[in-house]
C-alpha cells in the first residue's frame, strides 16, 4: 500500500513541477527514486532540457543510470525545482529529514532552489513532528564535538540526543562529509524555527534534519490510492 | 616588538586565569604557543593537576611535547578556562578568528569553556573589525556548497566572499574538517551578532570566524612593555 501510494505522490510531483528547466533529484528515500525514473521517461519522450544536482552518492549513481545530465552546485547555484522526500511532513510544512543521513546536502540543494516540493506517502504525514516519525531529529555535528553538542541539546531543550550507530561497521555513523549524527528524541513540541536556529548555532552543528520555512508544497500519496495536496498558498 | 608584546599577554592570561583546574590550550598562532610553554613551567613548578584539549594538530604536537596532559571534548565537555588567539578584537570583544582555518575547533572548544580569555598583541586592537584585520572573516563551508553560499554571502551582506587557495598544494585550502574557506571581504561595519547567525544559518555554513559574545576579557601586549587588559566587567 504504502509502496503504491509513494508512486502516486512522485507522479503528482514530477507531472507538475517539471518544465523544460533544470531540477534537482535529490536523495534515494522511495519516492525519490521512483520519480527519477518517471523524469528519466519524459525527459526521453519530450526531449526535455533538464540537468540533475544530486544530493547523495545513491542520487548520483541514479541520475548516471538513467541517462540524465548530471550537474553540481559550481556549475548551477540556481534550481528551479528540488524534489524530495521527507521522513515527516507536519501541517505547516515544517519537515523532519535525514533518517538516511543525506540532511546536509539536501538542505544545501534545497535552499539553492526556488520551489521545494515534497513527496511521501500517507505515513509521513503529521498534524505536529513526533506523531509519525519516532527516531527523533538528525543533527550532523563535527565528531569531536558530539559529546557537548549532545549535552547541550538534552539541557535546553529536553529529551536525549544520541549517536547514531552504524549497522555495517563498527561505531558511529559517518556521513559523507565525514561528520557524526546525533539523532535527537525530543519530548515534546516545540516552536521549531527557534529551535532549528538555536541548535545550528551550537558550535560544531554542521546542520539540522529540521526543514522549516523550506517546502512549499507536498504530494501524498494515500492508501485509498488518490494524492493528497498541502500547499498553504493554496489550500 | 610584536613578537614581545605577544610574550607579555600569554604571560599575563597564564598568570591570571591558570589554577589546579582543566585548561583549554588552542591553536598555534604566536601568543598561545608562549602561552602553552609559561604553561608547562607552571605545571612542573606547581604540580598543578591540568588537562589539556587541544584545538589544532598543532596545538596537539605542543601539548604532547611539553609533557602537558592531553584530552578530549569526549572526556572533557566542560572546560574551566579556554585561552586563545584572535586575528581582530574590537571593543565590545567581538572577535575575528580563523585565519589558521581552526575557527570551527575554536569555536566548539571556546563554547565548552567557563571563562574565554584572549590574548593578542597591539596590532590586533581595534575600536571596529575590519580597521586592523584585511583579510575578511573566514567561514568554513562543506565544499558542494562553496558556489551558493559565497554568492548568498554577497548578495545579502555585501563585499565578496572568495575561496581560500592553498599554497603548499593545488587547489583550495581543505580545513581539518574536510572542509574549503570563504575568506569574506565585508564593505562596512555590521551588526555582528545578527550578521553571524544569518551567515551560519545558511545550509552549508559549518562555522563563522565572529566570535560575538564568547570572549569575556583580552590582554593586549603594548609596544611599550605594557599589558592591557579588556573587559566589559572591569573596566
Amino acid at each position: 500500500m504504502a509502496e503504491e501510494a509513494k508512486k502516486l505522490a512522485a507522479y503528482a510531483a514530477v507531472d507538475n513541477h517539471i518544465q523544460v528547466q533544470q531540477v534537482l533529484l535529490p536523495s534515494t528515500n522511495g519516492p525519490c527514486v521512483l520519480s527519477l525514473s518517471l523524469l528519466a521517461e519524459r525527459v526521453r519522450q519530450e526531449k526535455l532540457n533538464i540537468v540533475c544536482v544530486p544530493t547523495s552518492f545513491q542520487a548520483r549513481q541514479l541520475i548516471l543510470q538513467h541517462g540524465l545530465t548530471l550537474s553540481d552546485l559550481d556549475r548551477h547555484p540556481e534550481l528551479d525545482v528540488a524534489i524530495d522526500g521527507a521522513d515527516e511532513v507536519d501541517k505547516d510544512l515544517t519537515l523532519i529529514k535525514g533518517g538516511g543521513g543525506c540532511l546536509t546536502q539536501e538542505k544545501i540543494v534545497a535552499g539553492c532552489a526556488k520551489h521545494f516540493v515534497v513527496i511521501a506517502d500517507y505515513r509521513k504525514d503529521s498534524k505536529a513532528l513526533g506523531q509519525q516519525w519516532k527516531k527523533g531529529v538528525p543533527v550532523e555535528v563535527i565528531p569531536m564535538a558530539h559529546v557537548p553538542v549532545s549535552r547541550t541539546i538534552a539541557k535546553r531543550f529536553g529529551g536525549e540526543a544520541n549517536l547514531r550507530m552504524a549497522v555495517s561497521k563498527a561505531g558511529p555513523v559517518v556521513t559523507d562529509n565525514s561528520n557524526f549524527i546525533l539523532d535527537w528524541k525530543f519530548e515534546h513540541a516545540q516552536n521549531w524555527k527557534e529551535v532549528n536556529t538555536a541548535i545550528k548555532m551550537i558550535p560544531g552543528v554542521v546542520e539540522t534534519g529540521l526543514f522549516v520555512g523550506m517546502a512549499e508544497r507536498a504530494y501524498f500519496g494515500m492508501e485509498d490510492g488518490s494524492v493528497q495536496v498541502r500547499d498553504p498558498a493554496v489550500n
